[in-house]
């Protein structure tokens, strides 16, 4: 290791011992046990001038976190006849109360609680831990509950990025990814797959890309959701949340993809039909896609599924000379009426020179060709893609973007940044713990916006996260649509105190509503952004769904403690700071 | 006029006077009073020869329905206080109590009660007809409503076909056609339209096609919804019903359109973002669709618009030997992601007959073709439809179209029939007035089915139709997507007593639901429907609307008895008879 700071080969021995088994970062480490993924040269150079640190602040991590799980003031609160009663549903080896458990099933990726995590500050955990096999053992627990009002979480995959099932009340979190993770059927006369709501992405997109010798069909399919949370995540939790994988601008946002589901609610079960329209009333289809827990749970879903034909899949990048000029153009080509690309990014001006690093461009003869061509650094912007679809259609997509580009002032980089960053789009998230293991912070926060309102958006959000000193603010649109786009905000500094977190991420939601732009565009609300969801839809809309929690959940049982905000009291508002005894709040502790 | 039947130059004189003014005829007539569309000769033939009837049957005209509309046994039960108030907020002009108005802002479109008008049966009709001007007057209508329990209807066309605001407890009618009409704003940046609701489908045609001359915009614009009704309809209409229009399948439907809306209720009113996609919680843009009334009233909406590009619509037909050939080759169509055609038809065999007369083909050249490639009558089907889109996009799909058919055995017909289809497309309705002056009653009803169970919806219905004798059963697919399609069955016969179609309709549906088909594609539910509504959705689904509606409409003022089925009381269920005594049901008179 290089001990002089003007020694310019110094690159921290950054940590790569797998967490140990028990630990705090066992639970908070992003993915496999075993996997890294550290910042290059460029990117680490980067960071030390942007916050001005030296070498030597590299030298040690500050937290690793690989202490061992244990908790002697938060005992199992549930009595043991319902203990007793859930083991007998599931069996004696899917229930665990141990300490361990109880802390991992209740925790997700939430920056905050990553920060204190690290830290052994332990928060709300739930009481038993249950692995159902199947949707009629979740069938009868939710009856079971529901008569006993017991509170009952759901954990797919365990990526939420918002508190999405911290067990704020105690009682019971239901493991689907452990046993309900299979595929049902795949219908190739419809074009669908049903599936389990625990199978995992990659499971699933197995299946999908293999089925001909599977299932014996005659194509092989893809499901065409890719998160970065693909392999972490389960297609259960990409519908109850909203979200949008990589290529949604092609295949649509998760609930876009479904066609049918199956629901368990304290009101009872029903299943969908799977026609693909239908005008009988307004569709439970719909009203159940974002509810998040909130109503009840999603046991199965019949998604759409696509050919796997990656050999249609041509990538393109191109850099414009500004951020209005490469939103001039992608808003052209989401107009256009000729198709999406599948993947559809546009970097801002700080994301780009991140990019041109982390993707290794910068150096390269493609460097020199921006620097040729007057595309000057903190000015231009990366713009990346990939078509999908059948072959004549990509073709006439990729011909359609090229044309727009160029009117645009965009000169072509080739396909390389396109495929460098399609090489690394699951694995970026393995640098934030390095960066937290030396207290830089990495957080990210996205919202949905129009055409006309992005602009503004961007500006508040950037002014706003600017202002603290010392902090990057990168920014790209990656899903498209005719009316509008989304925004996806990175930011990173130094700070590892969870209290300073709060306030500094306030701030960002402030900033978003000034703007204009939604909430979130693909996250979800959990309890992280559940506090400014009435100033956002207005009192009208969350008394809707205010109506439709009580009519599934009339015991609020399902997922409660702040869900979407649908249930607050009115007196007891928690307002920006969402941290409340929620225990307290209903009168149970 | 021929007097032989032998003579083959006979043809029946339609009748085509203009309805009287304030009569029956000029409620129930199809579109302008002035336009006629008569069957041709060789469609003629075909009705004598199926229904078995000479020329004399059609000397004259069975009911014409002239007679002036007046009425003595409903007078109007809503207090005058409440009448003073209305007025007191729209003006004079703008309400009325004339038997005429109540009437005609009463009537829709519906097989059952055009049998009934033709013979001056009048059933439910409003008290009061109100014009508002603006959202604002409505607004304090509905506020004004709901604290005194008066029921309020919404007129919007007039072109229900399943009693869609059939006014079953009288109150009020609200017409939102006739001053809430507007485009509000055309937003060229989000590529979107906001109008008032109650605007007429050709005014916003219009004001797109022309938006350039109009409102200075870069481009001319296309609303992209064309259902058989737009001349008289309302785009609020397509919407709270799930319309669908005759380019649905590269379009979208209604609600796929439909961007934002703002809605007027007893609970309140809102108005949604205008993000093109948001992941907080279950969307009330989704919740209010197809709710027909039921929750409130929408003001005001913001569509999808598209690029006006009549030149990239290149029209295209195919000859399939067989029914089960057509189907391979749409579905492979409909999954082949390389984009959809606009229209998109195909005819299974028995409508294939009649629309070969009807369309000109029977005689030509084509004729000809068919026949020397083999193709036979009552098993051949008629494929058609019309490209949309960027050109590129459009070739690209006009040549996959042309090998798929090719492939699956069919014969190009060149794009004559498209256009002659196209040519007719909102005229066709014309005819229903020949048939029924003549006592021929011609109905139609549509269904969603997946690619799995289309073969069985189809063969349950058509088996059910045809097994009375002397019926023609026609059917078409016409809505694509790639997990399944609508079919959309014409059935017509020589009948004219309302209460034996009650019967013989009641028996399509429960077909229909044999089958496996949706109650409903496109024309949504109304009261028509409703009594089937428990056994298709299930009670737990019903059970969740129901609680929407009590959300919005505590009181049950909007659209009351037996919209959607939601204010059935259990014990008194109407079955299959949805004529039930409303006054009586809910114990107001």
């Amino acid at each position: 290791m290089a001990s002089k700071e003007s020694n310019r080969t110094f690159i921290p021995s950054w940590y790569e011992e797998p967490p140990k088994p028990g630990s705090y970062r066992s639970i908070f480490k992003w993915g496999d046990p075993e996997g890294f993924k550290h910042p290059n040269k460029r990117l680490f150079s980067l960071m030390k001038k942007e916050f001005n640190l030296g070498d030597d602040y590299f030298k040690e991590p500050k937290t690793l976190g690989q202490e061992e799980v244990r908790f002697t003031d938060t005992p199992v609160e549930l009595e043991e006849s319902h203990i007793r009663t859930i083991t007998g549903i599931v069996g004696e080896e899917n229930v665990s109360t141990r300490d361990y458990d109880r802390l991992k099933y209740s925790s997700g990726k939430t920056m905050e609680e990553i920060l204190e995590l690290r830290k052994g500050i332990i928060r709300e955990v739930t009481d038993l831990v249950v692995h159902p096999r199947n949707k009629q053992e979740v069938g009868k627990i939710v009856e079971y509950c529901n008569n006993f009002k017991i509170p009952v979480y759901v954990y797919g995959g365990g990526s939420t990025v918002n508190f999405g099932y911290r067990p704020a009340l105690g009682g019971i979190t239901l493991v689907l990814s452990t046993h309900m993770n299979k595929v049902v059927r795949i219908n190739e006369v419809n074009k669908t797959c049903t599936v389990e709501a625990g199978i995992w992405g990659p499971a699933y997109e197995e299946v999908l890309n293999n089925s001909r010798e599977r299932f014996s069909t005659k194509h092989n399919y893809t499901c065409g959701h890719f998160p970065q949370s693909f392999e972490y995540s389960t297609v259960g939790g990409w519908i109850v949340t909203w979200g949008s994988g990589q290529n949604s601008s092609y295949f649509g946002d998760a609930c876009d993809l479904v066609i049918a589901m199956e629901w368990i609610t304290p009101a009872g079960s029903f299943k969908t039909h799977e026609y693909p329209a239908t005008a009988t009333g307004p569709r439970l289809l719909d009203i159940m896609k974002g509810s998040e827990g909130a109503f009840g749970i999603l046991v199965e879903a019949t998604l759409k599924i696509f050919y796997y034909q990656p050999r249609n899949r041509f990538p393109f990048s191109y850099i414009f000379p500004t951020w209005e000029e490469g939103l001039k153009a992608v808003r052209e080509i989401s107009q256009g009426e000729f198709g999406f690309p599948g993947v559809f990014r546009l970097s801002d001006p700080e994301e780009t020179g991140v990019a041109l690093k982390l993707y290794g461009v910068e150096g390269t003869p493609l460097d020199t060709a921006m620097k040729i061509g007057g595309f000057k650094p903190g000015k231009r912007c990366l713009f990346l893609g990939t078509t999908e679809g059948e072959r004549g259609f990509a073709r006439n997509v990729k011909r359609k973007v090229a044309g727009i580009c160029f009117r645009n002032h965009g000169m072509t980089l080739t396909g390389y940044p396109a495929r460098k960053w399609e090489h690394g789009r699951f694995t970026d998230p393995y640098m934030r713990e390095d960066l937290d293991d030396y207290g830089i912070m990495l957080d990210t926060l996205e919202t949905a916006v129009t055409w006309e309102n992005l602009p503004r958006v961007h500006e508040e959000v950037r002014k706003y996260i600017k202002s603290r000193p010392k902090t990057v603010c990168m920014a790209h649109a990656s899903h498209f649509y005719p009316q509008g786009t989304n925004l996806y905000f990175i930011y990173f500094c130094q700070m590892d105190d969870p209290e300073e977190y709060i306030k500094f991420q306030s701030g960002v939601f402030d900033a978003i509503l000034r703007g204009g732009g939604s909430l979130s565009h693909h996250h979800g609300v959990g309890r992280m952004i559940a506090p400014w969801m009435e100033e956002h839809l207005g009192k009208e809309q969350m008394a809707a769904l205010k109506a439709l929690k009580k009519h599934f959940d009339p015991n609020n049982i399902m997922n409660p403690g702040g869900q979407l905000g649908l249930d607050f009291k009115p007196e007891e508002l928690p307002g920006r700071n969402w941290r409340i005894d929620w225990k307290k709040h209903f009168g149970r502790g």
